[in-house]
């Protein structure tokens, strides 16, 4: 079946109005346009928003009453929203990844299917707080509302720059963009559409609205087609946004007949458990270690970033792989679950998590090597992973106990949020027919080197599948198929969402998994324990 | 059946948020709504559009998740526009009849069906052109849009005021006006909408829209609910509008078994003829004359008004009746369609619509009363109705032979608009179950003086009914009742109609019906001829 993109355009041959036939000349557009559709579209109420009216009947006109109709496709309704007199050899859309920290963008074309462009950029709310907390409490400032509009205007232009640099990267004018579909969290859904974010961070935790009614782009300060559609991907909670959502929809985990599970790390850690029968989902603050932003030397995955680690066991050398080779400048998630891993396998980080020295049958070589690597800092213990003179940047690249401290806090609570979730359904890991995990997380990520840790079950490497940017992949997806819109909306129906903040099930599980890998080994056969 | 207003209020209950119910405020909302729905309703989409997202979200908290909320009810969508947290005594909405010369308006209860105001106010347009011609003319002024923006603030300025003033009359701010439905003209409605309406005064005559979607009424810059909509009532053609699709509504024509006929006399003389099964109609210049916007004391039909006019043939005095009873001041259609009927009985105008000082067989008293009344003014005969000293005004208030030519024109151009449209599908005057008379015309109008002039058939007069402002009454109805917005759609449908600026037929009927009665006296069997 031919999928339904949110935009498309019919060509239209109507004939010129005469004295015989004095149908209006809107009207003999819509029946125009109207005679053309099938089934479903052909049940669907067809309208011309007023603000394009005149623009419309106009190119209407001047191609002679022959063109193309630009159409928006709504579940209920149809709105032309352009006319086109000439052929036109691309539709371009915007697919947008909302993200707290940073906005990941494709221009895809919805005639051909390709990408045109693609993109990222910081959210300019960053300078009002680095966090959704800090986001929410900047919106009640002053209490009149002056607050959440500065937010909306910062991640309104956030959003204007990275569509501006997207088109001119193909040199199509920013107003030919018709149609943007937008995957994000809910607070930043909020602070998008300027509605009050107040009761997401306070229980009961609810948000002013999961599924937004589709808005136009030009309502909120968009700089694209006037009439451009922005579809926002519906939440579940205020925990769980649209860009969970779109996971689900890239990873297909709501159409397949066996049980398989999402792991979406960002600011938070989300992970849906499910199939095409049942969705249970849920999320918890595993995530910022893992990202990079805790860490003080952590970092986003980026170029400079160290990537991946391997301590040479016999020669005792640290190999460290930066991300597109340049000189080190930080460490991003990944990059840090593979240092601690091969700490925790050279047993300079122990199975509490935290550094040591010496310990009964090191080697001479193995103790210069600690010698050479582990420092004292201020009076806390450090890991030189880059020294000074081969640093990218003014300092040496070093992980510090603290660092460690909040790597094994966060992927304790990764862990228990994955038991959790399992243990709520009562299924096993084993029984998963595949882990996706999403996001720069996931496309970075050693399966091998978590469950080392301890933060991913110990499965077949196999079964872990990284899908990149699953919260930008739905929106993509959102463009292209109306199958996709409506799944999106069935997803947030179906699924279960569980509240981790007042679980106790959940607290239990964090504390028993705050060692490497865990306080019952067992669960972990295939991870050397050093008692 | 319940009919259905475009617009109502439903009462809600819903249950607070919790931890074991975290559904989103808006979609709680929606949720409460939907399930006190049934069908029709139920099946359509429920929308809370962008703009009184966060409004609505808040009154919906401030009110304990309970209240009432207030929905605009299209033919496939629901929206909730607004949400009041205590009971409403009243749900106000504004039918407006969008005249060229003048705006008439009640605002309406929907709640209770009554009539809470009514009003008028002049066109401000008029400042720009006093007829629809001179507005097309003006709106291309300068070719860049400037003219058609003034038009249209002009005529939302005329109907802010309008709204204005009758909100006062009942004390409710005009915010809470929650829907208005608009009857005119096609220029009218282009005019108001802001679109060019260039194409409706050039052959082949083509309205850029007929049948317009609905719009919000903040879109065109009206000062009601920021959410309420506005519904046009669709027009036929260039010179067919929706005031007279409202007559039709009104007189409920399109409905009936029998065929009846419709006379609307405004700027334009509008006549549609038809039953349930079909409609025909046409459109011609009858109306100035008529309505008194060409004879030199021609006057809307107000206070001090000529409305009635007697001769009496035994004592030859002249009685005259002004509306409200005060001083004369000029003579309403209804006045000079009296007055010329009088006088063509008492042989002062003859069958050709001449002044005749003499003829013969005229008695003494009968030439007394000649030399008193009509006077040579400026080489051009005129007929002195209320000399100087009894005016209301600073000059006498007369008719002379021009006001007397352009008279004849009108009722020429109205029957044979009666007769071309009688023509086109074979039906007799004497088969029409009814004659619909609307406006200030019908109002005022005494039928069987108008048959003496020949300018409607020489029926029973039963046959005729003065039915007032039919075009205001049909938009009472666009907000009563969703059955009449259908109706009107279907009626633009159905209806075929007959252009007369380019009908042969029309112009040998016109020749034909420039005596008085007619060429052919057999036709008004009732009328006594004097030859």
């Amino acid at each position: 079946m031919k999928t339904l993109p949110l935009v498309t355009i019919i060509e239209v041959q109507a004939t010129a109005p005469s004295l015989h036939d004095n149908t209006a000349d809107l009207d003999r557009l819509k029946n125009g346009v109207r005679a053309l559709l099938s089934r479903p579209l052909s049940e669907r109420n067809l309208c011309i928003p007023y603000k394009c009216m005149g623009r419309v009947a106009a190119a209407f006109r001047a191609g002679g009453f022959r063109g193309y109709a630009v159409l928006s496709i709504l579940p209920w309704q149809l709105d032309i929203i352009d006319f086109l007199p000439e052929k036109t050899d691309y539709l371009p859309a915007l697919a947008l990844d909302l993200g707290t920290t940073h906005l990941e963008a494709t221009l895809v074309d919805l005639l051909t299917g390709k990408t045109l462009a693609h993109g990222h950029i910081v959210n300019r709310q960053i300078e009002f707080g680095t966090d959704i907390l800090s986001r929410i409490h900047f919106a009640e400032r002053g209490g009149d509302g002056s607050g959440l509009e500065l937010l909306q205007r910062a991640i309104v232009e956030s959003i204007n720059e990275l569509a501006g640099e997207l088109v001119s990267q193909v040199d199509i004018p920013v107003q030919e963009v018709y149609a943007l579909a937008v995957s994000g969290n809910t607070t930043m859904v909020h602070l998008l559409l300027g509605i009050n974010p107040y009761h997401i961070c306070r229980e009961p935790y609810i948000p002013l609205v999961n599924d937004p009614d589709p808005v136009l782009s030009s309502e909120i300060g968009l700089e694209l087609h006037p009439q451009a559609l922005a579809w926002v991907l519906p939440s579940i909670g205020s925990y769980f946004g649209g860009d969970l959502i779109s996971g689900i929809l890239a990873s297909g985990l709501d159409q397949a007949e066996h049980t398989s599970m999402l792991i979406d790390v960002g600011t938070n850690a989300e992970v849906v458990l499910g199939n095409r029968e049942w969705l249970i989902a849920c999320a918890g603050a595993a995530g910022p270690a893992l990202e990079g932003g805790v860490a003080k030397m952590g970092m986003r995955a980026g170029a400079g970033a160290v990537e991946h680690v391997k301590i040479d066991h016999d020669s005792w050398q640290l190999k460290v792989q930066t991300i597109d080779n340049v000189p080190a400048v930080g460490i991003c998630g990944s990059g840090l679950i593979d240092l601690v891993a091969e700490l925790y396998l050279a047993r300079i980080v122990d199975l509490r998590g935290k550094f040591q020295d010496e310990f009964t049958g090191q080697s001479p070589e193995q103790r210069a090597f600690v010698r050479e690597h582990l420092v004292d800092l201020d009076g806390e213990k450090a890991f030189i992973v880059i020294p000074l003179e081969e640093s990218g940047t003014d300092a040496p690249v070093l992980l510090t106990q603290i660092d460690l401290d909040a790597m094994m806090r966060s992927k304790a609570a990764m862990y228990a949020i994955l038991t959790t979730l399992t243990g709520q359904v009562g299924v096993e890991f084993g029984e998963l027919e595949r882990i996706y995990v999403a996001g720069a997380f996931g496309r970075h990520i050693d399966p091998r080197q978590a469950i080392t840790l301890g933060m991913l079950p110990d499965l077949e490497l196999e079964t872990y599948k990284g899908i990149g940017n699953s919260s930008l992949h739905g929106a993509e997806q959102i463009l292209f198929d109306e199958e996709a819109r409506l799944r999106a909306r069935d997803i947030g129906q179906k699924i279960t969402y569980i509240e981790l903040n007042v679980n106790q099930d959940f607290m239990i599980r964090f504390s028993g998994s705050r060692f490497i890998p865990h306080t019952d080994p067992k669960v972990f056969p295939s991870v050397p324990v050093f008692s």
